[in-house]
């Protein structure tokens, strides 16, 4: 495939959002080829429909496992309906989160294990992995108050995890990083936004300088 | 665990829920211990609900891998409520299709591949394994035929299927039952319905004398 595939990854609060809402308009200023924004369940009805099972407060009995074959269910689903058909129109794809979520939250975070989750992974992507990884990376306690900060009255389930549940996660997101130094790029997050947005956009540029004006 | 899993296997139309309604009702006679027959999605509400997204008609976009991940999915959530519990509290488990159902169906019928469709179920059962797996052979056609005659206007994706995949899940079930000799016994299920579960009640009863008075 010829397109170009970029996730961008973080524990809770790490500001990925945010920092997408202006660095995509700017990157398609100077792109050469057309950008597509998307994020996991991918606007597809079926990927849409294991989100609303996932996420319903009500299922309160869900198996971590269980969970785990579910996003990777609506991942497959979005990689079939959206990334793979942009990639072969050597369109540039910039998703929020991607397998290293899964191995950070499933795999160290509900401690499945992330060899396991990795694995069962591999089913769902048949190895895509993405070109380029940015890592918004900020300590657990300064995620979590931005998250409190933001907060309106949600209810989903993630949202009553505990301090210790993200430490294990930013702990994989530290590990990855360390393990693939050529895919994963770390982003200091602690950094006021204007900052945060400027790093991704020079990481992504001088990489991949063939793809920008 | 000290409980007995006994899974029922077979083609479409090789008669194994007739034969469960007279079976199990037999062996509770004699049974010394209590005997759970069940199914995927084994009536809790998630599995029920991940079942509902794998047989809408409407769905027909779904790849055959998002759909083997999810009914990966809804078996964990069935091991895990259902199965487990019954199998640590020294019961009989009944199970009409398990793990051997998705190598054959998605695995080889699907041609995603057996292998990666077991490595991936080993995520969602761990290892679970039936002590005993009861397959009911019939020639794909025979199958079919009876399909035929007992449907009614049912309208779910899977009976759209030809004939070629169904030899290509029988196949499978032949080769699974020639590689583990020990788990699969294989009845002829071509004979009479009452042959049939007689010839279930003698596997299960001689291979498990101390169960059964």
């Amino acid at each position: 495939m010829a397109g170009l595939l970029i996730t961008f990854e973080g524990p809770d609060g790490a500001g990925k959002t945010s920092a997408l809402t202006e660095l995509v308009p700017q990157l398609r200023q100077i792109a050469r080829q057309p950008i597509i924004e998307t994020r996991e369940p991918g606007g597809n009805p079926i990927s849409e429909a294991i989100r609303r099972i996932i996420l319903d407060p009500q299922n309160t009995a869900m198996d971590k496992r269980t969970e785990a074959l579910l996003y990777a269910a609506a991942r497959r689903q979005h990689i079939i309906e959206k990334i793979r058909p942009a990639l072969a129109a050597d369109k540039i794809v910039i998703c929020d989160r991607f397998v290293d979520s899964s191995l950070a939250y499933q795999g160290a975070g509900r401690e499945i294990g992330v060899n396991a989750v990795g694995q069962m992974n591999e089913f769902a992507t048949e190895l895509l992995t993405p070109d380029l990884t940015l890592y918004l990376d900020v300590p657990s306690e300064l995620g979590l108050q931005r998250i409190a900060a933001h907060r309106q009255s949600q209810n989903d389930r993630l949202d009553q995890e505990a301090l210790s549940f993200h430490q294990k996660v930013r702990g994989e997101y530290l590990d990855l990083a360390q393990e693939y130094p050529q895919r994963i790029k770390t982003i200091d997050a602690t950094q006021p936004l204007a900052d945060v947005i400027a790093a991704c956009q020079r990481v992504i540029t001088t990489t991949y300088a063939d793809w920008f004006k």
